[in-house]
């Protein structure tokens, strides 16, 4: 089987602001995420950004993306239009897809639920648990019943998304909050998956739980099958595969 | 019970630029569909359409609105994504959606299932039959095991949607194809009915079977529950259900 | 509207043998439950329990029956299965079915489900947290945001069951897991809620915010549409839709 | 990657009482499909029938099987409870199920489903097209947009199935009908497809798209992920995540 080629898309702001941040991801969390796939020998990562032309999206690249990862924070609406629908469609043919924590308000993964993917939230460095919902699934593979971070954002029900194909994790919070950290779904013939952790300001991305759940991940929403390719083809009569006995016909196109 | 609120709307463009359509539809498909609605004394139809200030969905109208229903064809992009937004938002707060025949190309039905939603077509005045999956199912009472309608366009597989919560009817054509043509989701507290049949050429709306699954679908979708009201509150330190140990805590915001 | 009639079923075993249980529920946890529904004049409940004739679930009970509720834990094992075969007819005919606690390891929810309805226990008397994933359900109304129990058993995940239509609740427990403790499905024409406070040593069906969720769930899963009539009906050649140019028939029955 | 292990199970009954099935499958239908199988040499079956200890299907057998395909009609009844007991563990922990044509009233099957599985039939050697509705779906790969019998038994709807997954194919009869063909749902960590065709006395298992889709079904269920392991573990109050300040505990078991 050969190599899964992920791009990894990083926002790439808030690395460049902010000192704590750029102090716990010196090359970008972008970078860190595509290490840590890199470990998988199975797994060909290569990362683009915000700031890249077509935001390092372009149709090629696209086309030879099996899976794709995004995080993005501050900077949602800088996306263009354009490029959400260039990445919703690749999703819709079977490109994978992991929304990354913050990703929940980006415009392809409300794009793609047609849902507000709104939350609630605290920043209080607070004790998080994932419980893992099946113990079977690719997905949860070598965490163990549950993957703790000791700091972490909090996000809370109610969260504003479609009901997953399959929860693979809920959160436990320190200040009293569940989560639904872990979804599933399937659209047109692409694998999504949510995954909430990943704040900026803690060092999420450096856990190793979490980095196996992302190697995790990758694989489990490789292409499968063959590209969708939608479109809306009109059927001539006599392409019909049944004769039909034409009593009425009218068109006003 | 109070009577349930139906806001028909149509594009109202056929009718008035094809002679065959306006024959069968002289005052518009918008008060052919609301007529047909109004002979259930438990509903309450008013329509709007595409060239009214506002498309006729005003801030106003859809607050009053228990359950929209929406027939669109020739001018989908003359919608405003204003619109477009207001009626999504509607939805997932708990207003009901009732998405005819061609309008599976409205924005607002993409929108809300963030795929292509493309089928195959033909026009040939073909035989359908639409048969019921589920005969206790609200929306197919009075219905029997199959509605027949003797001439319609045909809508085939594939059907770009993601996978309904149920599939009340299933239709087959003369011609040779089969389609999911009634679907049912539920995205926020809002609950949504695709019905295939409409085309404007046939007198689809003048049929008996197609009526009474138009005023079963509304007392299906008629808003349930409360008010789903989105947002994404930050829930401060102090107000945590449980005491929170703070140990780190970083905002770059 | 007519009233919905439910049938309270309560194993009732517990009650009997031990005081502690006893002292909270002098009538039966069965009685109690009635009582909490009865106190909504659209809501006329009886009870039930496994020691009256045919479990008090005679073909005429379950006729007039539009709602069930089941409580039981000690004694699934002494259910007959020709009642499990019973209810479960029904509830795919359109009777609805609520599920309580204990009752995840009922023959007829493990029936209905197909899965183990396997999970994680413990009983500490910790503080439970149940939010509310749509704040717009009819199930989630008058709760507000969340629903404290001060001392519960818990049930952790992993959840035996098949991705349930929607989460209404999700649970935080003090001692650190989560469960998803609110569930609909929709199985045949019935509706089914599976909500998980109710062990017996605690005063759970005394608590407010359970009594009114007890009371929204009735309403949410009475009977909606028709009735579900199952079989697998012959359709004899000269019956079919279309006419079928026989070449090849062969009958081996 | 190693290869699949495939159990074919066969009922076995058909063939060897009517010399019209026995001309069509001299070996029994079980060869037919384990032959059609073999063809990919990523796929090694073997047999199993119901005449067999065990029917053929021991602890150690199943331990070894990746996928189980299931084809039964005659004897459903005589299926033993404590085989289906176990087939269905087996699917929970992750093994794949295919369950083909008249396998709909297996007791695996309804097992898994919770429903009725029931259905309308007719026996006219009509004329069936399999249409696909997910063109990129790993089960529908080469097989272009539909699927052609010239002769086959009709199954209609209603179908009497939790709400699939995904409908992979849906049927056009000759005679009328429709029927949802190709059916996927995941229940604990297994895999099930149910498809339609399958009729004993038509050569449907030598038709070159079925064994295609056959051996697709096969790959797209095959164990993925690890292996979920059920059960009722009691957590002690000294091993909760969190500490509990316990304030009540009362144990009446």
């Amino acid at each position: 089987m050969s190599q899964i080629r992920v791009t990894v898309w990083g926002e790439n702001v808030h690395e460049k602001k902010h000192k704590v941040v750029a102090d716990i991801y010196p090359k970008g969390m972008h970078t860190a995420i595509a290490d840590a796939l890199a470990q998988d020998a199975e797994i060909k990562p290569r990362t683009a950004t915000l700031d890249q032309p077509e935001h390092g999206l372009t149709e090629k690249i696209l086309a030879e993306t099996d899976v794709l990862t995004w995080w993005g924070h501050a900077a949602h609406g800088e996306v263009k239009d354009e490029i959400v629908d260039r990445v919703q469609r690749r999703v819709l043919e079977g490109m994978g897809l992991i929304v990354l924590h913050s990703g929940h308000h980006a415009k392809v993964f409300k794009r793609l639920m047609g849902t507000t993917c709104d939350l609630k939230w605290r920043e209080a460095g607070e004790r998080e648990r994932l419980w893992v919902c099946n113990p079977g699934h690719p997905i949860a593979q070598g965490i163990g019943e549950c993957l703790e971070l000791p700091n972490t954002e909090m996000y809370g029900e109610p969260f504003g998304i479609p009901t997953p194909d399959e929860n693979v994790f809920i959160s436990w919070f320190e200040g009293g909050e569940v989560f639904r950290s872990g979804c599933t779904w399937k659209r047109g013939n692409g694998k999504i998956f949510y995954f909430r952790p990943g704040h900026e300001t803690y060092p999420i991305y450096h856990n190793a739980g979490v980095q196996q759940v992302l190697r995790n991940a990758v694989k489990w929403c490789r292409p499968e099958g063959g590209k969708y390719a939608a479109g809306c083809p009109n059927i001539p009569i006599e392409k019909a595969k049944e004769k039909i006995k034409v009593t009425t016909k009218v068109t006003v196109h």
